[in-house]
């Protein structure tokens, strides 16, 4: 029976006050479901703004806050909005990341560029690198923080020096999926599980930061169909209209368990990170023991541990069709796992911890079989 | 307090039967929601799809029918996946026709091309107008049926004919949208109440049908984010790797209303038109009586009556600038309708009768009061 350590989600059950609200929002109703408008419940739209505001974006206005039918949903209308077929339709995406994104761009008319990070540099970002990596033709830069798939978190004091560098360039949009924020794991006692800082926190002078969340990971909604962007006002006026046309507002029942979250939303993150950390720890250690070692950094953040195992890539192939296989023999041998070939760092698997501690020990049982059958042929050959 | 006959959704209550069915999924709820593939759930779809063999269109399976958020988000689905930048864009609509289509088309990338059509005529498309209007640059025929704004209805006779001439062009594709295929008034005792001739039960030789459709008018189920597409298998496909791509699955609330209406959907149906029929002959002979009796057909199906204000409007200005003054002062006179210019007819108003009679009554004396004072004031011009 195949373990899958590959899924994005974990098992998370719903939050208590998140799913009585739901059925409190259908129970008994006597007309119609309320319809909110298009850009979601205003109710909804201010406990978000509000909560921006505690995070430090003190300019973080309802009117800014769009709610969405899901995340893929924010990114698309964000990417369609803003990119121009035959114009700035450029998405600088700096990898390891996301391996959905280049479809979304792609659907919406617009051109990815990678900018490739380095493990040796724990995936810093410099600005002097990005500065380099700026061309007039790039129209958003893309990051996600927490990192998925390595988990790296962008600090404020990063996120200040990287902005001095997009500052210069008034045209550029910045936009950050902050979808894993609530998902960190942090040494500092005073503040466990404190969200990853969030763009919006930073200063604005050009209007040129864009988030984009959800409430899948970090609030435990999976499925819920919900996602969020926090946009400046002119932006979010036209993601409001664009919404208006092309799709509605979310459901009701969806709504009102995206506001009952919003609530509670450091209670829900800090519960989902305390059961989060014994798997953590468990696959940490065991990646730890396995044969050869893999390389990886114990992540700040989301439930991945993103670990190189390039060193048992087949050599005779090119390295991403080598990474693809390596993926298929390890799922051949009851594992699955994220292939970092798609994420932009072939040889690497991006594995789940959010998973049952049972199927997580027998996994580890497998990979370190599978890890040590694979040394054992490369040094016969 | 102005009263609206312009709301495009009824006060309609939830079906109990799906309510109770969307309190069911979450009740007891002990892990996270489900989460169906991103088509939808394979009960729906299958349920929708038997539900259209019953209606005569033997060759639809499941897998043709892919679950959308809205039908809105349906239609632009279709839009995009087979509209082509800069070769076959075009969309044929004859109008009058739902005012929203304009705006799908356009951010799909595609241009609308109008087809006129004559109330004189009962708005009947005749083959050889069609044939006329159709050019190699038209990739997609669009009708609604029953239509909205003005309620005909096409016949399976007049499909039959009509698709004599669209088989001639195997680069088209004929769209259907029929979200208010329940919504209808037959003279038949036999059958009363009996859903509108799909398209779907036509032959279709070369793949060229699509239908969209949703839950909101026929089901009441307004508000639940649930529209459909059922299409030959290669674009079904295309959309549900769209669908996976740029947004997920419907949340499994909407999704378990939806799969408990659609098992009832003719008993909701006939529900729905029985408890309209009143206000139905109310607003007819209402408008029967007004100063000057607007022409307009006693339409065959959906809540609305269109009917031809023109000779009210001043003709010292443009007709849509007309139209739009004339809707402007009709709502200052305290009844919002929507503007026929808005669906290719200026001078005619589409008016609802979706709504709470003693409101409906108000609103044809307050039309009463606005139409003879027009009258007078154009006599004394």
């Amino acid at each position: 029976m195949l373990i899958s350590l590959a899924s994005g989600y974990g098992d998370f059950a719903v939050p208590a006050v998140a799913l009585e609200a739901a059925v409190q929002s259908l129970q008994g109703l006597a007309g119609p479901l309320p319809v909110s408008e298009a850009a979601g419940a205003p109710e909804l739209r201010a406990a978000l703004a509000a909560r921006y505001r505690q995070r430090g974006a003190a300019q973080v206005r309802a009117e800014h806050v769009i709610i969405t039918p899901g995340t893929k949903a924010a990114l698309f209308a964000v990417f369609s909005e803003v990119l121009r077929p035959g114009g700035a339709n450029e998405v600088l995406l700096p990898t390891p990341n996301w391996f959905g994104f280049g479809e979304l761009v792609r659907r919406a008319g617009g051109q990815l560029r990678e900018l490739p990070l380095r493990p040796a540099d724990d995936y810093t970002l410099a600005p002097a690198t990005l500065r380099q990596a700026l061309r007039p033709e790039t129209r958003l830069l893309l990051l996600t923080n927490p990192n998925n798939p390595t988990g790296r978190r962008y600090t404020a004091a990063e996120w200040a020096a990287l902005l001095g560098v997009t500052g210069d360039f008034p045209g550029l949009l910045v936009l950050s999926d902050e979808i894993y924020e609530g998902i960190v794991f942090d040494d500092d006692p005073a503040a466990p599980y404190a969200p990853a800082p969030t763009l919006l926190a930073q200063p604005d002078p050009h209007g040129q930061h864009v988030v984009v969340s959800g409430f899948s990971k970090s609030l435990a909604l999976a499925g819920w169909g919900l996602g969020l962007v926090v946009a400046p006002p002119a932006l979010a006026a036209r993601l409001a209209e664009r919404q208006f046309a092309l799709a509605g507002a979310v459901p009701a029942p969806s709504q009102a368990a995206a506001l009952a979250a919003t609530g509670h939303a450091e209670a829900i993150g800090a519960a989902l990170c305390r059961q989060l950390q014994p798997n953590r720890e468990l696959l940490l250690a065991g990646l730890r023991a396995l044969p050869g070692q893999p390389d990886f950094a114990a992540p700040a953040g989301t439930y991945y541990i993103f670990a190189d195992f390039s060193r048992l890539l087949a050599p005779s192939l090119p390295p991403l069709a080598a990474s693809k296989a390596l993926t298929a023999e390890l799922a051949a041998a009851g594992v699955l796992a994220v292939d970092g070939g798609t994420c932009g760092a072939p040889g690497f698997l991006r594995l789940s911890y959010a998973v049952a501690e049972t199927d997580l020990r027998e996994a580890l049982r497998r990979l370190g079989q599978f890890v040590a059958a694979r040394h054992r042929t490369i040094k016969l050959d």
